[in-house]
């Protein structure tokens, strides 16, 4: 297993050595994690023996948020303690639809630039987007180790890969194993998720111990990697916890999440009612145990699995070697040999569950997809649910398929889709095993933080000792108190190709403008001498309206632009930037009464 | 009454002498609808007596689709029968988020342009705006009388007079009244729907008797007007009926619509609940039910009622003025008097609950509302459930209520919204007291009409005598046969401030690339008899990148231009259209291969 973790630039952690020892002497005031049976990976957990806690002086402990938020995604919580800084997640988030050509958003990392010497390190919770997809971004700025468990650190060699960032020291960690970094233990826990070997960690520090759940469900029958390490949550909570953050995103949905095992039925069931048919499933690339799923059923009702979509092949690919996905020999087909094979011997596993324009489905929809064509005789299940804003696409391409005459599953009626986050009754749980001192609901927008917050209170916490934060919020914790700090710059950075941060406000106005009403350029040479009009002004529209209707309009628009030219030149102004005002309100107000719309107005002078 | 109807344009249609009287020579073949004693309006209705059906000559119907199928809005759908053609309501859609810039949309009137003259009259089913909002587009082109309830008719000429379309023939019918167009008759049918006085209709045809149900739900305890008259619908059912069209907004959805009783019960507890708190309630203008119970509630726990909105504002004035609104005794306040009164003795009913960015409730959220600043103290529900698409802007505006403090109601844990449209159960009493020969599911998506389709199905209907249809596409009906004919021009036709229809694809096309990426503009002033560049090439881009970013590519740029010019000069070429060509190509790859991105680039030459 270690030769495995060796190659390449992943390495094992040597987690022990990297242990500091607790001493006499030690800053430390807490107690060590107890390695524990309940997780399989226990052995690299560490024994510690009690001490007595040391009151004095009192360590406080700074907690920043970069993201994760207001937000969902772009997952970014800064811990530090003395002069040690350390990093949990480091992730994207997808651009909103007003962030017009915007291809993903990642947190504003000045603060960490900015002590770039006191990071002694990331710690990621899971492979997900919006836990690992900062990554880039940030090491290119900041280099420091990356930890975290096996499929994670190979997911995260990847994605660095094609950003030809080979250098970065990334090291793999067993759950229920611990990383020293500077002052701190990170402890990680085996959690419950939609992607395997997810972890939330326990923060040891000198100021106590910090519980962050990470993305994270109580599934007691899993697909793998057994039931989260609730005993571990509990041990914690009973030697004290001095704050818990824990994942928001389902605070307001009532009940439990399903287990992944739900979905196994509905594939049954569905494998079964799709008979002769084609079976095409569309699922986020990402979640490992449903594609497993997908391969155990398609194994027992003989069909073949073929891939289609770049992210899921890589992520197959990823998880396949690292073993995290179990494939019986000859199951996998390629895309290009489905033609091989009848209909009812197929199951194409997809992206596109969100109706993304580019997706391999939306393709398929809408007839643009170069290798698979569908039509009657089609059986798709999209199992996912649409993101909040997503729901619009997802049903356009659902129609798309149904007129081509496909049958489509996509609703509730079939469970082919479980979260990946807990729902209240879980959150109540884990907020009752660990038992912290102070309560900071994390990942979620504002109606998620407040509803855990609800949560919390429901079961007895004090509102004061409740945080809700923002990005650019710092709060100071101690066994006494808990205060908030100045803030520190944190934001929104929109990554447009291979631009990071040159998109910014102006830009986003700009584009908005132009979308939503098109642009009327003026252009016109004017006499270097007199300000006399030597050719033009000619009148070039886009986005405005189809040019054949607005020949008369265009006309008026030239001659407005061409009588305050020559009024200037007569009047001996030739400050471009006035004359330029001038054309723009007047041509604006023109077209405002002729059309009651307000494209951009460019005026370009030349002098000749 | 008669007076209260007369006054303006608004005429009662007087029914019977437009009857034609059924005699030995008539061609038509069906029984007349007969008064029933379960509407309150029924006086009227007419009385026919039984004729006996004649089978020779089979007269066809047409029924021509221009919207409302494949879509969700702009209902408007076409009846022919011998020369004769009717219209059933004539509706607006909303733009989808690719519809850049677009304010709203309307169905393709070319076919009705086409056939003006046989036109005999357009028959609204309710005054929703997609069943009413496409009207004042089609009357400036073809002039025919309109019939509907009063309120219906209420709401149309308010929204002709903003149009100021002061001339149209408008006619006020009673649900229960039959309406005479050509060899037409329409009955209107009393259904229920989340604005009052909806109607059904029965299209009384020689070749038979078509049922539209328009939008329908069946409410057992409706606010006011009654439950659905489904005596008349079981009578139709009895006597034969051709084809039923049905709406499908709802078909995906099991069980039955709550009343709106339920809302009431909601709006007590949560009024209870709000104690010292100002409640602000967001809800549809049109939802003039809702509002009554707000009104109602109000008076119970001792609120006056405010509004907030132009649109409701309207709504609920043609509402009073027409006495669909019960409204006691000094119960509503201007806004501008809110001031005046405590926080707990004040209800602000406003619209935005769709999370509009320029409503009233948007303007709050974001602090932008000139009268009302909201915060700890307001407790907030939206009463309405968010449109597919709309979620996101929706949840975005909840979240900044919930940062200012406001407490807010918007989810499904109390039932503040139910919906207007009939739900599978419904939909299935429906089938079955019509027992239609041929079935026609309409009013919704693909996903929509297909589970309508299986809801038919289902209660043993076959599937030869179902047609799913789209806009555009014509299906005739006799009592033997139902085929497709050829398809009539149909679509979406985009309004855009003053401008109908100028905005095309091509137009929309520019505007998604210019919103998506920006634009490059490349001007050069070039010598008319050489062509050498006399000024120029500038380099002006907007939505790009920060100008202050890119000025090293911005100088590449304009190499790259001027070297093209002046080798084209050079080699004698002075066809602009190639030299154009050539900097676009050229500029094109330049950026993508600096910045990955793909702007607008547009040259500009002019000769001096």
């Amino acid at each position: 297993m270690s030769t495995e973790n060796n190659k390449k630039n992943v390495k094992r952690a040597n987690v022990n050595s990297k242990v500091k020892k607790t001493s006499a002497n030690s800053k430390k005031t807490y107690y060590k994690a107890k390695s524990n049976s309940n997780t399989k990976n226990a052995k690299s957990a560490k024994k510690y023996s009690k001490k007595p806690v040391q009151k004095v002086p009192v360590t406080p402990l700074k907690i920043a948020f970069l993201g994760g938020l207001n937000e969902i995604g772009k997952n970014l919580t800064v811990f530090e303690c003395n002069d040690d800084i350390v990093i949990i997640d480091c992730g994207m988030a997808f651009p909103d639809g007003d962030m017009l050509g915007v291809d993903l958003v990642i947190p504003d990392f000045t603060y960490l630039e900015q002590n770039k010497d006191r990071v002694k390190g990331i710690v990621i919770t899971h492979g997900h987007e919006d836990h690992i997809g900062g990554l880039p971004y940030l090491l290119s700025k900041v280099n420091v180790p990356i930890y975290g468990t096996r499929l994670t650190v190979g997911l995260i060699e990847n994605k660095l890969k094609e950003h030809s960032l080979d250098h970065v020291s990334l090291h793999a960690v067993d759950a229920g194993g611990t990383v020293s970094l500077g002052c701190f233990d990170i402890e990680l826990i085996h959690v419950n998720h939609s992607i395997p070997d997810a972890v939330g960690v326990a923060i040891h520090s000198p100021a106590g111990t910090v519980v962050h759940t990470g993305d994270f469900k109580i599934d007691c029958t899993p697909m793998s990697g057994g039931m989260i390490n609730l005993s571990r949550f509990a041990q914690l909570g009973d030697k004290g916890v001095l704050a818990l953050m824990a994942d928001s995103t389902n605070a307001s949905r009532p009940g439990y999440t399903s287990t992944e095992q739900t979905v196994a039925d509905s594939f049954d069931t569905l494998f079964r009612r799709a008979k002769r048919s084609r079976i095409i499933i569309a699922t986020f690339a990402s979640n490992i145990s449903r594609v497993q799923q997908i391969i155990n059923c398609a194994k027992k009702f003989d069909r073949k699995v073929a891939f289609s979509g770049r992210s899921m092949v890589n992520y197959m690919n990823v998880a396949k070697e690292l073993g995290y996905l179990e494939v019986p020999e000859n199951i996998i087909i390629d895309i290009d040999a489905l033609k091989d094979y009848p209909m009812d011997k197929i199951v194409l596993v997809t992206t596109g569950s969100q109706g993304e324009p580019m997706s391999a489905l939306s393709r398929m929809a809408y007839s643009d997809h170069r290798k698979v064509s569908v039509g009657a005789g089609d059986f798709i299940i999209i199992s996912a649910n649409p993101i909040p804003g997503n729901e619009r696409t997802v049903g356009n391409v659902v129609d798309e398929l149904l007129k081509r005459g496909c049958e489509v599953v996509h609703e509730s009626m079939y469970e082919v889709h479980v979260s990946g986050h807990a729902c209240q009754e879980e959150l109540k749980i884990l907020h009752s095993l660990v038992k912290p001192k102070y309560f900071i609901p994390v990942h979620g927008e504002q109606k998620h933080l407040r509803k855990h917050m609800d949560i919390a209170l429901s079961l007895g916490m004090k509102r004061q000792n409740i945080f809700i934060g923002d990005i650019g919020k710092v709060v100071e914790l101690t066994d006494d108190y808990m205060k908030e700090l100045a803030p520190v710059p944190a934001g929104k950075v929109f990554v447009d190709g291979l631009g990071v941060g040159d998109v910014g406000s102006i830009v986003l106005r700009d584009r908005k403008h132009l979308g939503q009403d098109g642009l009327i350029i003026i252009v016109a040479s004017l006499d270097v001498y007199d300000g006399h009009v030597i050719s033009g002004p000619d009148i070039v529209s886009r986005g405005f309206v189809y040019v054949r209707e607005s020949e008369g309009l265009l006309d008026e628009v030239k001659t407005c632009a061409l009588d305050i030219l020559e009024d200037c030149a007569q009047r001996n102004i030739h400050e471009w930037g006035v004359i330029k005002n001038k054309i723009k309100d007047d041509v604006a107000k023109l077209i405002l009464q002729r059309t009651r719309r307000s494209p951009m107005i460019l005026p370009i002078l030349m002098e000749v």
